[in-house]
C-alpha cells in the first residue's frame, strides 16, 4: 500500500496534529508514459507553511484533499515507456509527501548517489541549497570583503549562505538559536562570529561584530531581526528577502519593518527571491557546490526523522528550532 | 539687516511656531573668496522635517541655534576675489532660511533666467525634478508600457515622476489628496487616472486602475498607501522609496509595511535614493527636462508663499496638503 499524507484543513497559526491525515491507497501503477517512485525521503521546509494558506502566492496553495506538497527524493521501481528514467534511477522533484507516486517525470531529474547521498540530494544539493546558492550570489551580489550577516544561520538554507560567503571572501555573521547551534556555526563551518538571539541581544550582536555595518543581510526570519539588521545597513546594502519564518504562524498581520527608511538613508535594496526562476541554473549550481563539497570546503548537515506517521511532530521542529541542519523524513527505509 | 531663521529647538511630532525664531543680523560682508547672495526664494520640501531629528541620516541634523537648512535661490550682490560668480549672476544652492548669506560658493550654481523663472529652478530644475528624474529612471527603472503608480503625484517630485514616465510611454496612475489636485493631474499633467486618498480607497482604486498590477511605485508617503501598493505588485516590480512623508510628524515608531513579503512573491525590489548621489548628471538632466519644458511636455507649478515670518505656517502645508504644486517662499522681492 502507498501511504499518502493528505491535507485536510487549512490551518490558522500552527498546524495541529488534524490539519492533515494518514491514508492508504493501492500502490499506483505506471499509465503510458509514466514512471513509478518509491519515496525514500522528504523534505520539510519553512516554505510548507505558506502552501497551505489560501493566499495568492509565488505558488497555487495546496487543495484540500490533495497530497501535501514536498521535495521528495527516492527510486524508480516501474516504467511504462518513459524515455527519461529506468528502473533503479534515483530521481528528485516535487513527489509529495507519499511513499509512491505515478508521474510522467516532469520536474524531475536524476541523481548519482555515488556523490552523495540521498538526503542531501533534497538539502545542500536540492531547494535548499539552489536557494541559498542563487540568493546570495545573484541577489545579494556579494562581493570579496563585504560583511554578510544571515539569519536562520544553522538551518538548510543559512547554512550554505554563511559558507558561500566565506568561500567567496566575505566576513560572515550568523544569527541562530542557542549556544549548540552557535557553536557549530563558528567552529564546523567556519563562519566569522554567531549571535543566539534566544540567548542575547541582536541588536548589541550585530553593533559588536559588525561596527562597520552590513553590507548584505540575508533574511529567513522577518520580524525584529529584519528590523535589527536594517539598523545596521552600511551604503548600498542589500538585503535579500527569502523567508520570514517568525510570521509563517501568526494569526496576526505580518510584522512590517519599522525601520524600512534605512533603505533610503543608505540607498539601500530589498528584493524578494523565488528559487523556481533559477531553474536554468540548477545544473551547474549543484555541479559548483558538489565540487566544493568534495573539497571540504561545504559542509552538509541533514536532520533525519523516520515515519510518515510523524509528519506533523516533525514539521513542527522547523518552527521550535529543535534540529540540526536539513530536516529530512524517512518515509521508506533505502534498499527496500 | 538680514533676517534669519533659527531652529530653536528639536520638535517632537509636528513642529509648532516655537520651533524657529527670527533673528536679525547685519548683512554679511564677503571675505576674501566669498560671495554675498541676496535671497529671493527659499525652497520647502517635507525633507526638511527629518534634518530636525537629531537621527544619523544621510545627512548630519541642523544643529540647534543655526539657520534652517533649505535650498535657495538669489543673486550675488557682493565678491570678493571669487573666480566663479559675478555681481548679478543668479546662483541656487543650499543657502538656508535667511535673506542673504555670505559664500565661498560651494555647491552653488548659477542659472539662466532667461530660460526659466527662479522659483522653477528650486522646484522642477532643482532638487525635487533632479529626485523624481533619477528616482524614476535610474532606479524605477521605467520600460515604455510599465504601469507607474506615484503617491505624493501633485507635489513637487511626484508631478515631475508622472510626467516623465508618461514621457517615456508608462501608464501613469497618480495618488493625491482632494478632487482639485486629482483633476489637476489628469487633466493638466496627462496622468491616465487619479486616485484621491482623502476621499477613495487606495485599494480599491489601485485595483481598479492597476487592474494587472503595479510594475513601479515611487514612494514619496509610506504607511497604508505604501502597504496598498505592495498588496498589487506584478512580478521584478520597483518601489522606489523617495520618502514617506506620512511618518515624518509621528511620535510612534514609523509603520513597517505589513505587506513586504510581496516583494519575496513577486521577486520585486524596494530600493532607496538620495537625490546627493546623482550630482554628477544635475546638469544633463537639468537640459533633458527644460528641453521637455520648452516643448509643453513637462509643466511645472510652483504654490509661492511670501514673508520669511511666514514660514512655520507655510511650512505646515507640506504636511496638510494645502498647496499647489511645489512650495516656495519668497523672502525677498525680486528686483529689489
Amino acid at each position: 500500500m502507498n501511504k499518502q499524507l493528505i491535507l485536510a484543513k487549512r490551518p490558522i497559526g500552527m498546524p495541529d496534529a488534524d490539519t492533515w491525515t494518514l491514508q492508504s491507497t493501492p500502490v499506483p501503477e505506471p499509465q503510458a508514459g509514466e514512471v513509478v517512485i518509491q519515496h525514500h525521503y522528504v523534505s520539510l521546509d519553512p516554505a510548507m507553511r505558506g502552501w497551505m494558506n489560501d493566499a495568492r502566492s509565488y505558488i497555487p496553495p495546496v487543495a484540500i484533499g490533495d497530497v501535501m506538497r514536498a521535495g521528495s527524493i527516492g527510486k524508480v521501481i516501474a516504467v511504462n515507456g518513459h524515455d527519461q528514467f529506468q528502473v533503479g534511477d534515483v530521481v528528485t522533484g516535487w513527489g509529495g509527501v507519499q511513499q509512491y507516486v505515478a508521474t510522467n517525470g516532469e520536474g524531475y531529474y536524476k541523481v548519482d548517489t555515488n556523490l552523495a547521498p540521498m538526503p542531501t540530494y533534497i538539502g545542500t544539493l536540492g531547494m535548499p541549497g539552489m536557494t541559498a546558492y542563487f540568493g546570495i550570489l545573484e541577489v545579494g551580489k556579494i562581493q570579496e570583503g563585504d560583511v554578510v550577516l544571515v539569519s536562520g544561520a544553522a538551518g538548510a538554507v543559512g547554512s550554505v549562505v554563511g559558507q558561500i560567503a566565506k568561500i567567496k571572501g566575505c566576513r560572515v555573521i550568523g544569527i541562530a538559536g542557542g549556544p549548540e547551534k552557535c557553536q557549530y556555526l563558528v567552529e564546523e563551518l567556519g563562519f566569522d562570529a554567531a549571535i543566539d538571539y534566544k540567548n542575547e541581544s541582536v541588536k548589541a550582536g550585530i553593533k559588536t561584530h559588525c561596527p562597520k555595518g552590513i553590507d548584505v543581510y540575508f533574511d529567513n526570519v522577518g520580524g525584529d531581526i529584519l528590523d535589527a539588521a536594517l539598523a545596521r545597513l552600511r551604503r548600498h546594502a542589500r538585503i535579500v528577502i527569502c523567508g520570514a519564518i517568525s510570521q509563517y504562524n501568526n494569526t496576526e498581520p505580518v510584522k512590517g519593518p519599522s525601520n524600512y527608511l534605512s533603505l533610503l538613508v543608505n540607498r539601500a535594496t530589498m528584493q524578494g527571491m523565488v528559487v523556481m526562476d533559477y531553474a536554468k541554473g540548477y545544473r551547474e549550481a549543484a555541479m559548483q557546490m558538489g565540487q566544493w563539497m568534495m573539497e571540504g570546503r561545504l559542509k552538509s548537515k541533514e536532520d533525519i526523522y523516520e515515519g510518515i506517521e510523524n509528519f506533523h511532530e516533525t514539521f513542527q521542529r522547523l518552527f521550535s528550532g529543535d534540529k540540526k541542519g536539513k530536516l529530512v523524513l524517512k518515509i521508506i527505509e533505502e534498499g527496500q
